[in-house]
C-alpha cells in the first residue's frame, strides 16, 4: 500500500450486550471470546500484510487505555489517541482525522470496529485494500455486508450504479444509509437486492472527510479545529477536553453519511462477519457440535438431551449440568449466571438496565 | 404416653435425588431445604409433645453420625446407633428393635424417616400417638399417606376392613404391601379408593417385630441375637460389624412387609406431607411467589418473564438471571450448576451415575 494509508480502530465502546460477560469495566473488545486473544487484539492484528503497526491509530477512553496498550504493544503509545469520554462515532472519526492531518495531509484512513468477528482474514484485507483504492479518488467508502436475514439490529446501506471494479472488486455508489427498520421494511430492502448491511467500516481520505465535518457538522468541526491548533502545544489533552465537554453525543452515520456526498459501497460476502451484538449471534460464526451446542470456556459441562445450546462457564472447578434442554443459553461468569432462551438473548439490555435502577451496580 | 413407647429415627441414608445439593458426603436428611433447620433436626424436634430426647433413637452410619450429634445435642450420645454400613432399611429395624428390647422388653417403637417435609406437625403426632395405641395391642402399623396423583414413584398399601377408629381416626388392616407400580396400575390402585402411599413410617411392639423377624428373615434375625448376645459386652461393635459384613441388603418392606401377619394401616390426610424425593416434589410443599417462582437460599435471583420454575443458589456474592423461562429448575451449589425443566428433575440419578464412571467423585 503507499505511505499514506492508516487503520485508526475504534475500540473506546462500553456495550453490555454481551452481559454478564461483557462489563462496563470488561467491554466486548477486551473479551477472548474464539480464541486466547481478545476481539481487540484480533482486530489490529487481522490488519497484517495491509499495515504495518506504525500506521495504525487506536481511539479509546482512558479507562480502557492501559489494557489496550498492554494487549497491542507493538502499536506506538502515541498512537493511542485518548477521548474524555465517549461521544459517539463521529467524533471519534473527527478526532482521528485530526490526528493523522498533523501526521500526514495527504492520510486516507479506515475507521475500523474492534470488536467485531470476521473469520475469512484474507478476504477482509482484500476488501479493504480496494477501498483504499476507491477512497484515494475522493469517495467516502463503506464495506457493506451482504445479508443473511432481515435483521432489524442492523443499519442498511441502499447501493446505486456500479462506480467500477477494484481488485475484483464490483464497487458501487452508495445511495442513502437506513437507520434500523422494522422487520417490514427490512424484509423489502432483503428482497430489493440492492441493499447491504452497514458495517461500521469506512475508508476515506482525511481532507474529504474533515470538509463533510465542516459542511455537516460545523460545532463539531470548529471544536476540531481548536484541537489541531493546540495538537503540538503541551495542552493538546487539555484542549480536547475542553472541546468534549461541550460535544453531544451523535454517530458517523447520522452525523455525517446520512447526508454526505460522493458515497461508495464495497458489498463483502464470504467474510464470515458477525458484530457478536448478542449471545445470539454466537451461532452464526462458531460450528455445534454434534448436537449443535456451542460450549465455551471451561468445558466444564455435562448434557444430557442437550440441543442448539450455548455454555459459557470460565471456572475450572465448577460443572454446568443440563438436562432436557435446547436453545438454551447458559452463561456462567463466576457472580452471574444467566439462563434465557437463545431467541431471548437480547433481552440482556433489560437486565443491565433494571440493575442500574436498583444501583446493583457490580454486576453491570 | 406410655414409658414403653420409643422413637427410632433412621439417618443414615445417602441418596442424591436432590443432586447437587444433596451428595454423598452431605445426604438430604442435612439440608437445610426449609428452614435454618437440617430436615434430620426438624423430625427431631416435631416429635416435641410426644416423646423427650431421653426417648428417641437414631440409627445412623459413623460418616454422618459427628454431624447429627451436633445437630441434636440433646439426644444422649449413647442412643445414637451406628450401622457399620448401609444394609437396607430391614436391617436398621432389626438393629433398633435389639437396642430397645435391651433397654425395655415391653418396648413400642415408631420407625420414622429422617429427611422428609411434614408442614402439619400437630396433625402428624395425632396420628403418631393412634399408631401407638393400635400397635400396643400386637398390629404392625403403618402410616398411610392420601395419594394426590398416580405416582409411580411411591410404594402402595391396599388397606382391608375398619380396625377401629382410635383417637378420632379410622384404622384398617393393611392387606397387601404393594412396590412402586407402573402408570397404569398406579392409576388403577388411585381409583380404587382403598390405596394409599407407603409413608415408610411404621409403629410396632418390639417383641412383634422380631417375631416377624424370626419367622421371614431368620439369617438376619440369628445375627441380631448375637448383637443382642454381645450388647452388654465390650465388643459390641465388633459383634454388629461381624454380623453386617454377612447381610445382604433388604428393605424393611420387601424383606417384611409383604408377608407380614396382623398389618394395620391409619391413612393420613391434610399433614403436607413430602417425601422429598427430587426437586419438583418441592413444588408440591412450597408456595411460589406471584409468579409461581420458588427462591431459596441467598434469593439472589432476578427473573423477567420467569414462570413456575425453581432457583437455588447458596452463595451471597452471585446473582441468578432468568429471562423468559418457565418449568425450569436452576440449582447452584457453587461447584455445580443444574440447568433442567422440571419434568425432568428426576434424572439428576442418570447424572450422578455418568459422574461416578468418569471417575468425577468430586461432584458426587
Amino acid at each position: 500500500m503507499t505511505d499514506h494509508y492508516y487503520a485508526v480502530i475504534m475500540a473506546g465502546g462500553g456495550g453490555t450486550r454481551l452481559w454478564p460477560l461483557s462489563r462496563q469495566a470488561r467491554p466486548k473488545q477486551m473479551l477472548a471470546l474464539f480464541d486466547e486473544r481478545s476481539l481487540f487484539q484480533t482486530s489490529v492484528e487481522r490488519l497484517n500484510g495491509v499495515f504495518s503497526c506504525d500506521d495504525i491509530f487506536v481511539v479509546t477512553v482512558e479507562e480502557q487505555a492501559r489494557q489496550l496498550r498492554e494487549q497491542s504493544p507493538d502499536v506506538p503509545i502515541e498512537q493511542f489517541i485518548i477521548e474524555p469520554m465517549p461521544r459517539g462515532t463521529a467524533s471519534v472519526v473527527g478526532l482521528a482525522a485530526v490526528a493523522l492531518q498533523q501526521r500526514d495531509p495527504q492520510a486516507v484512513m479506515a475507521i475500523l470496529t474492534s470488536d467485531h468477528f470476521i473469520g475469512n482474514e484474507p478476504g477482509f484485507r482484500d476488501h479493504l485494500r480496494a477501498a483504499f483504492d476507491v477512497a484515494q479518488e475522493g469517495h467516502l467508502v463503506t464495506l457493506g455486508i451482504t445479508p443473511t436475514f432481515p435483521s432489524t439490529g442492523m443499519g442498511y446501506i441502499q447501493r446505486g450504479e456500479l462506480l467500477g471494479v477494484y481488485r475484483d472488486l464490483n464497487v458501487y455508489r452508495a445511495l442513502k444509509f437506513k437507520e434500523k427498520p422494522n422487520a417490514a421494511r427490512a424484509k423489502e430492502m432483503i428482497s430489493s437486492g440492492d441493499h447491504t448491511w452497514n458495517s461500521g467500516m469506512f475508508v476515506w481520505r482525511v481532507d474529504r472527510i474533515l470538509a463533510e465535518f465542516e459542511r455537516q457538522m460545523p460545532a463539531l468541526y470548529a471544536g476540531l479545529m481548536e484541537i489541531a491548533a493546540a495538537w503540538n502545544r503541551p495542552d493538546r489533552q487539555e484542549a480536547i477536553e475542553s472541546v468534549w465537554a461541550g460535544l453531544k453525543a451523535e454517530t458517523i452515520d447520522y452525523g455525517i453519511m446520512e447526508g454526505a456526498e460522493n458515497m461508495a459501497v464495497i458489498p463483502a460476502s464470504g467474510l464470515e462477519w458477525s458484530d457478536v451484538g448478542s449471545w445470539d449471534s454466537l451461532f452464526e460464526v462458531l460450528e455445534g457440535d454434534e448436537n449443535g451446542n456451542i460450549v465455551m470456556g471451561t468445558q466444564q459441562h455435562l448434557g444430557l438431551d442437550t440441543k442448539d445450546s450455548l455454555v459459557y462457564l470460565n471456572e475450572e472447578h465448577r460443572l454446568i449440568v443440563t438436562i432436557g434442554v435446547s436453545n438454551l443459553i447458559v452463561v456462567d461468569t463466576g457472580d452471574v449466571l444467566l439462563v434465557c432462551p437463545i431467541d431471548q438473548a437480547q433481552r440482556v439490555r433489560e437486565v443491565v438496565k433494571k440493575l442500574k435502577e436498583k444501583n446493583n451496580n457490580g454486576y453491570v
